[in-house]
């Protein structure tokens, strides 16, 4: 997507030395890009959120690879440096989906042809997602279309965190649907959650305005109240790991949408692309495991200050404990249907749509 | 209840001359008592929230109506300040209860007796305070006790927003079952909301902190997250105004909680005081005026900068619309009970507690 005019990804290499990135942690109030030289570099750049999004950290992880490997190709190190990398966040299956894939084109090759072999495999991974992610928002952009044709007026759609661009390679997941939407000239609104801990709605607010997408941030609290009195006709989010049966772990507030969405008759949708789905496990409840995140991310809270700089204020002080669970499971049941690259399906269909994964579920 | 050592109401009257406040937009960063000498800076503080809360905001009407009758005891200039303190916030109904009842005593007086009568009303309208919530919270703590005798671990508690001492006269609603709780050796524990976009939780964690109540503080988003994972027993909030069929208008997001409690088996209690029941409505959703407060509040987030001194950062520029609708409605069918001042009752049976306003409702 554009910024300033100029078409960037979210992640690209650097000949075959470096990879750049942009630091999501200084989004939206700056617009830094930066280049990453070792797998040690990604695995923090991971961890800290500089590159965020489950479709993002799985790409940054296959470039990670490419990074260890120009170290040092042995398979002890391929072995170490894939562990460090899905050790890096816990809760996106991405991490490890992209690793497995890394590996498995990596581990049979001699050392000496690894690091080309690494490059070109991540690269492929990278333009993999931008074409999922365009086919999402093909499906996606098709139902929004519908609802618009229902309702003779702009489709309100609530989002939660960031499924955009920048939590992609490119396009984004549920934000791809409402590109593609808008630029169709179907009428539309986003309700945008702010959502704490780390106000990953405001990058969809940055991407949704330089888009020129008609939004309004609310706070994490609002959603069911606009629910309540018809002002949501969709909810649309993105997804870090759906389990077989079609559970959705998305960040930490998804439930209570969808159950505001269910208790008022509006349609619950993730945007899910197949590496986010989970083949291994079937009650993401129980199976998916949930990160819990620095107590720093509740105590502080990142803006600008008076002279549009970066700054941080603490809200809560040391006399007060914090918890800070970073995601949550959205039941099955409360789902109406998942928005994937070969289209929509009902969450319990899911296997339906990806016969190839029938038996590993 | 006491602050470093010291008793102190949220609210008390200065000779017949002035009120003195705890401004709790300084709070929880800064412990700040000022004096009020008008109708005008009371209704300034009602609105700016410098004093907040149901039922605090009630006393608080009565008393700027004592400040307005300093000025003039005339029956016009009673009216008016009766219609500009109804009017600084919507939708708690304690405002106008409280007006009501201060006005059927001063109305029949001549001008020369109200100022006396207006402080002494005003007085006793803060004391019966005091005396409700100290009967809610000994009705809330039995409750809390029984949970605890039923689980044999201490008690989770969810609150939301602030229900405590400072939200009312003394002691608090919710919070005042919970203190009483503590205060009899109930083990308990309180997952504390933030609160968006106020973040009046951490105005209930400086509370609990002060009285050495174990309790955490969590974003908005986790509730619903615990409660799937079976680490909340109670969910216990205030009310800002409550239908006669038990329909509880509260602090945005109090819906979605409610919700989740619904979801997993958690029983819903709201605190509320008989002044804080609008007999005159029955359909809380289609009825209680939902305030729509200022953007900045969602732009803008207070706390303290690295020296510890009150900091603001800017979180929303200008490029995105924001909206801040205040409270929401939680329809009775989610509601466990209600905690009044005359014991606990499923919503629907609200009026056998009163039977004097079932006519009424």
């Amino acid at each position: 997507m554009k910024v300033n005019g100029v078409h960037y990804r979210s992640i690209w290499p650097i000949g075959e030395e470096k990879v750049g990135i942009v630091d999501q942690t200084m989004l939206p109030h700056a617009f830094v890009t930066r280049s990453l030289g070792s797998a040690t570099e990604m695995v923090d750049a991971i961890r800290s959120m500089v590159v965020r999004g489950a479709p993002l950290i799985g790409v940054a992880a296959a470039y990670g690879l490419a990074l260890a490997i120009k170290e040092s190709a042995s398979d002890e190190n391929l072995a170490s440096a894939c562990e460090r990398l899905n050790a890096a966040r816990p809760t996106a299956v991405n991490l490890r989906w992209a690793l497995d894939r890394m590996r498995a084109v990596l581990a049979p090759l001699p050392p000496g042809q690894r690091a080309a072999a690494a490059w070109r495999e991540a690269a492929r991974i990278a333009d993999e997602d931008v074409e999922l992610n365009r086919a999402i928002g093909r499906h996606g952009a098709a139902l929004i279309r519908e609802l618009y044709s229902a309702r003779q007026r702009p489709v309100q759609i609530l989002t939660h965190c960031n499924a955009g661009w920048i939590a992609t390679v490119d396009y984004g997941t549920a934000l791809s649907a409402i590109y593609q939407a808008h630029d169709n000239g179907v009428p539309l609104h986003v309700w945008v959650d702010e959502t704490r801990p780390r106000s990953q709605g405001l990058l969809t607010a940055w991407e949704l305005a330089a888009h020129g997408v008609p939004h309004t941030v609310i706070v994490d609290n609002a959603g069911g109240h606009l629910m309540q009195h018809g002002q949501v006709d969709l909810v649309l989010v993105g997804a870090d790991r759906v389990s077989a049966r079609g559970d959705v772990a998305n960040k930490i507030g998804t439930y209570l949408k969808a159950l505001a969405a269910h208790d008022n008759g509006v349609p619950f949708y993730a945007a899910v692309p197949s590496p986010t789905i989970d083949w291994s496990i079937a009650d993401g409840l129980a199976e998916v495991p949930i990160e819990e995140r620095s107590e720093s991310e509740v105590r502080e809270v990142a803006g600008a200050d008076a002279q549009g700089s970066p700054s941080r204020v603490r809200i809560v002080d040391s006399a007060t404990s914090v918890a800070n669970p970073a995601f949550d499971v959205t039941p099955a049941r409360l789902v109406t249907g998942l928005l994937t690259e070969r289209g929509i399906v009902a969450p319990g269909a899911l296997a339906t749509l990806f016969p190839e994964h029938r038996c590993a579920a």
